[in-house]
């Protein structure tokens, strides 16, 4: 980056920058994915909101009822809310919180109703934004609606429900070891590091260009069976997207439908949503389970709202009651500990969701570049958030992102 | 074909061949776009409704309000009207016609309610179908309105909106010679020609795979430029779908915005559409105006009934009635008799809609394999129908297909 202006959230705002304006865009104005400009800041603040122009997706239909009702209660008192970011002096406002974050949108819920909703740049309310790992704990939900209804059994080697990867790392996995991504696989998550495991994933799935001579997997259910064991299963929290798309497949094996159609069939329809929702594909047609889901913000916000209450929502049990005790208990902290988050002291991962452990029972759900769903049960509160920071791991946007949900909690716990 | 057995509707239907299911889908049930397959029959009868699993697409948003009101009156009558096929001795029933072409769903209104609603196979009136060339309706219909509201001039050359086709065989051309298709330009509508026009123009657009070692166009805009001229424009009228994305291009240059977002403003949303649409794109994100639109078949009736109403539907003048005149008026029948179509006697084109001068007055919006919106102003009637007949040519579904909407008509004004 040496020699080039540093852009913040205001001089990368996607809409003052113009991309793809123009029939055709002008060349310096162009988002080419040929070239993976689609997956790189400053370009990603406007592929993120477009991802369906970029690439293959399944349409995750809301069906044909109503939407169910998100009341509006909306404040004007919140962008004042102050908090201290992590490891800074200074406290910082939570409008300024959104920028430094380079959010996108956020909605937050309070009691159930929108208490603000705000949006920049080319993101609107009918956006579907990419979620990237958000999309995880939608499938981690999934598989625990199976177990609670005795079709997944958690203790099972994953090889009982996909024998295709009976011969790869994840053969004498157990379900659970995916779930709370406890598995040893030699794959990396370091996406600074294009020969990582998550660059050779990003390029058997598609979603970076592959070089001429490629001659590696081109679809998740070839690239996952040749997957090597490293260090043993259950042994520490180590994140992993592939673990993910593992679940998905089982997933998918035990409903017999795509994974975009059990989430039609299960949350999306169930739920109310307002809008369907994008999920990225391989070019097989195998849904991005690890991160592939665009749904729009406030049907983000739904889902967390869901979870909040147990489950029930839009006048029914949509996830049993047993789903949402067995995700927010947690995992083992001791685990967890193991990996490496001191941004995430006494945190625990279950089934595909962060827990915090914190004195309001906080949960959430995280994707890369600061994507959210920030469940505050004593607070009565939900947050969801897309954004398209520069950097991708959260580590970048913790710092101005948790300690700013734990004070708006606060302050609408006690001004409420 | 020689030594396969011939498929017929009910042998191919997709749901029973069973395409795409299981995760992953065995090789003999998966389409695989890099083969082609998702253009080839039987394949058709799976990709046409689900082609933004295959190829880039833009959200043809029907915006927040609700969805107009689409009154059901179901009647079990219809069924047995009967027909005279085209050149074949013996009458036919109207559902039999149905299964003849190969039809994947049809919705009729009578007086703006629906009395059939019918789906086969894998279609359902969710699914996005792609309307082919229904889609040039759509934008002859938005150039009508620029020119009702003065800001396109239907006699000015095509190079005064888009100067980069000023050294194409379009240099020459008016905007009217494109939008009724009587531009002499070197390029044939021939599906059963690798070599053809269309083929090329496919390639250009990645609507089917490029041969390895391909190294001509990669995008529309790119494409259109290099077409030359052959004989004179407005001569006669010759069915070349190249017309249209130059009509688009024109449109959206106009607009200043792209073709999905002015269908989205002046369309979808005004006319209370309840679902989004798709748009295929080219890899470079321009919208595929010529042919690449894929509505719920509800959504599409809604367009023949307001066009059949004078652009007056959902409680506002959406369409100007001036537009919706122009249009029906119809071009020069004499224009059209050069062109050979024997299957659509005294027929005439205009604004991107065909036009039938029949008793009933009505005028028909058509795309390739059987997409058909079918308005029957003296019957008060629309016919909205979506098809993945084996044949691209309109010519081998016709027989089966225009005597059955008249007799329909004819029966509906009798009946009603």
């Amino acid at each position: 980056m040496a020699g080039k202006p540093i852009l913040d959230a205001v001089t990368s705002d996607p809409a003052v920058m113009g991309w793809m304006k123009g029939a055709p865009p002008p060349p310096e104005l162009a988002i080419d994915p040929a070239q993976g400009n689609h997956m790189r800041f400053p370009y990603t603040r406007w592929s993120f909101s477009h991802m369906r122009e970029f690439l293959p997706t399944q349409l995750v239909s809301r069906g044909e009822g109503p939407a169910s009702p998100l009341p509006r209660a909306l404040r004007d008192d919140l962008d004042a809310v102050t908090f201290r970011p992590a490891g800074v002096g200074d406290p910082m406002r939570w409008d300024a919180g959104l920028l430094a974050n380079f959010t996108d949108g956020v909605v937050i819920l309070h009691k159930g109703a929108i208490v603000q909703e705000r949006y920049f740049g080319v993101t609107g309310p009918l956006s579907r934004h990419i979620a990237f790992s958000v999309t995880k704990s939608f499938v981690g939900t999934l598989a625990e609606m199976l177990i609670d209804e005795g079709r997944l059994d958690e203790t099972a080697p994953v090889s009982a429900y996909v024998p295709e990867l009976a011969d790869s790392g994840y053969g004498n996995a157990t379900v659970r070891h995916v779930m709370d991504m406890t598995t040893g696989i030699d794959y990396s998550e370091d996406y600074t590091d294009p020969r990582s495991g998550i660059g050779a994933f990003s390029l058997a799935l598609g979603l970076t260009p592959r070089p001429s001579g490629y001659n590696g997997p081109t679809s998740l259910y070839r690239y996952l069976p040749d997957l090597r064991g490293e260090g043993s299963h259950g042994a520490a929290f180590t994140y992993r997207t592939v673990n993910t798309e593992v679940l998905g497949w089982i997933v998918a094996r035990i409903e017999g439908q795509r994974i975009a159609d059990v989430l039609s069939r299960r949350i999306w329809q169930p739920l109310g949503m307002e809008c369907d929702a994008d999920l990225l594909t391989d070019s097989a047609g195998t849904g991005f389970t690890g991160g592939g889901l665009n749904p729009v913000l406030r049907d983000m916000a739904r889902f967390g709202e869901a979870m909040r209450m147990g489950g029930r929502y839009n006048g029914a049990q949509v996830i049993p009651a047993g789903v949402v005790d067995s995700i927010t208990r947690g995992g083992k902290p001791e685990d967890f500990a193991r990996a490496n988050y001191p941004q995430l002291p006494g945190w625990s991962y279950r089934s595909q969701w962060w827990v915090t452990h914190n004195a309001h029972g906080a949960f959430t759900a995280r994707g890369i570049h600061g994507q959210t769903i920030y469940v505050d049960p004593l607070a009565e509160m939900v947050i969801a958030r897309f954004a398209s920071h520069p950097v991708a791991a959260n580590s970048a946007l913790d710092g101005a992102s948790l300690p700013a949900y734990h004070a708006m909690g606060e302050y609408l716990r006690s001004a409420s």
